[in-house]
């Protein structure tokens, strides 16, 4: 049998660039031998639209349909105005390729600063929504610039869209030991919205029996984030929550550099795209000081999405023994790191 | 000269009753002899709708705008569906008295428990503004309860309510120490609202050349709450990121048994209503267990917004001395608390 992986890159900004690199060191590394790796990359980013004013034309958004998946590093420069490179290029994505599954995975790995007291356990999975929310770009401005300004920002949610991340996250919860799902809202404040993600979360809730479930603000949310983060193991949640809650929990469980996701469409329609949760990080880019293991976890996650399901582990068990084995003293370079992880796999 | 405060009281339920008799108890006992005190008691919440449907009718709303301030201390109760209390009583009074300051203070006292560990130094305060974003009602939902529902929520922002929160908040950083602003919006993704937001923002910076200020992310804010909540002097942000964003603080400084919480209008034209950001804990209440510290420091935050700004301090080192000196073993009961703090004052 020979099988393929046909893999769209987009390096993106800042320490974009070297912590794909190490990405795709650590997968050409855990791949069998029968597996044919082809990368393809996309030149996207801030670069490309100070040069040619270009975010993510029509040409490439098609010419990316037809990868198995796509790895991006980071996107986003000072440079450019706040929302350019997010709307038109990272969001367009999103919703061009209906990526409604926003996974983000947190887990406290053995010797990573948390900036918890007494290092508690925490092993959870929020499933972001990826498509709707307030995320949509509905809304807009009257009378802008002036002293009698409205600006709306409309968050748009549907059965459609949430009936079908709710079962997503119901699935996986299901797969999981603990069996246990959290739907956070805000549904005592933001009642259309929060009537819809509630009772579809019930409805869907009476088919999975052996899923024990509970609902939280998400103002009580982040409380529970801090104090007693070992009580989530499932977590589903509306765009702009997600967000919010999963940069929280990257900073409980050692810190953005750790912090994989994924944008998965799971019906196959279009490729998934996997990527850090951290930014581009000007300030240290090219300097070898970025950590590339939110980069070789989200590597893992796309593996997994692919079927890869031994090979994506062998990349988890890979990092949790690299941390923990590491003194904490030294500093390790993004090329080191990457090479440690390679030789691991 | 004589003076007077006439006071409205909403205990409310759950604990609301044992918390807001702590804190008239320490209001009396912190009060100089030539000041009359007044209350009058208004029987609001979950009971009260059990027994008569009403949440806040016409001729309470009238009544209540007749008193210098409002001390609430809790409303909510399982019984009752999600959100009818809420937008039918606690937003009401802060939409119907024009709360456009809602603030937060969030300080670790001496020997609190943080859930951080090296107890940072934590003493910022939140400025959320409270008449506008996502609150205000807008919105709504299309075939509701079928497969094809869509449900809106709409977060309206205007030039008038985001200038005059955002120059509150320049004044109250200008009167500190240490005189730094932070801006928390979202304003890549929520881009009209961001834009009002931020131009607002650097538009009023320049009549405070004194006042040093930065822009955050509400995701990378909560990061900074919990790896580095010291950076924070004054932050200003739009009502559900303040919501969020004021849990998390409190849970950081030593849970929401400590957060006191003010809905302001600072222009006098309506009462001020002053409340723990604690719920009304169903599950403790009528035990003598619930902390009145949170409602305790809600009324020294009533007492500055009456110009009693002495009696305020001394509330709030009252507060601080009984923390530093309890042992942290012995649990008090709400009476006991109260009755410290009301000796200390
Ligand atoms: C960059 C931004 C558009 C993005 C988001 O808000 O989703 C980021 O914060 C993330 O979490 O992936
Ligand atoms: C009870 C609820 C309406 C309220 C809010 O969301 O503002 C509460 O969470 C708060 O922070 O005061």
């Amino acid at each position: 049998m020979s099988r393929s992986i046909d893999l769209a890159v987009i390096p993106g900004d800042g320490i974009g660039q070297e912590v794909v690199a190490q990405g795709l060191k650590v997968l050409n590394a855990v791949l069998p031998q029968d597996v044919k790796l082809e990368t393809k990359e996309y030149d996207l980013g801030a670069q490309r639209w100070h040069r040619t004013g270009d975010t993510l034309p029509d040409a490439e958004l098609e010419a990316l349909k037809s990868h198995d998946a796509i790895l991006l590093g980071a996107i986003g420069d000072p440079s450019v105005p706040s929302g350019v490179l997010e709307r038109g290029l990272l969001l367009k994505l999103r919703f061009a390729f209906d990526h409604f599954i926003n996974l983000r995975p947190s887990k406290l790995f053995p010797n990573t600063a948390t900036p918890l007291a007494g290092r508690p356990d925490i092993d959870f999975v929020v499933v972001r929504e990826g498509t709707e929310g307030p995320y949509t770009g509905n809304g807009g401005s009257l009378r802008t610039g002036t002293p009698a300004e409205v600006a709306t920002e409309v968050s748009v949610n549907t059965a459609y869209g949430v009936e079908r991340v709710v079962r997503d996250a119901f699935e996986r919860a299901a797969a999981r030991p603990r069996k246990k799902l959290t739907l956070v809202h805000k549904n005592n404040v933001l009642v259309y919205a929060g009537h819809l993600w509630k009772n579809t979360f019930d409805r869907v809730a009476a088919e999975y029996p052996q899923v024990s479930t509970d609902y939280l603000h998400v103002d009580a949310a982040t409380i529970f984030f801090v104090t007693q983060p070992e009580r989530f193991d499932v977590i589903v949640t509306d765009n702009l929550f997600g967000d919010i809650l999963t940069d929280l929990a990257a900073a409980v469980t050692g810190g953005i550099g750790l912090a994989a996701s994924g944008n998965i469409n799971p019906t196959g329609a279009f490729p998934s795209m996997f990527e850090p949760v951290h930014g581009s990080a000007p300030d240290i880019a090219g300097q070898g000081k970025a950590d590339p293991t939110a980069t070789i976890l989200s590597v893992a996650l796309l593996l997994r999405h692919l079927g890869y399901d031994t090979e994506a582990a062998r990349i988890e068990d890979a990092v949790s023994a690299d941390l923990a084995e590491r003194d904490g003293v030294t500093a390790r370079t993004t090329d080191e790191i990457g090479d440690a992880l390679a030789v691991r796999v």
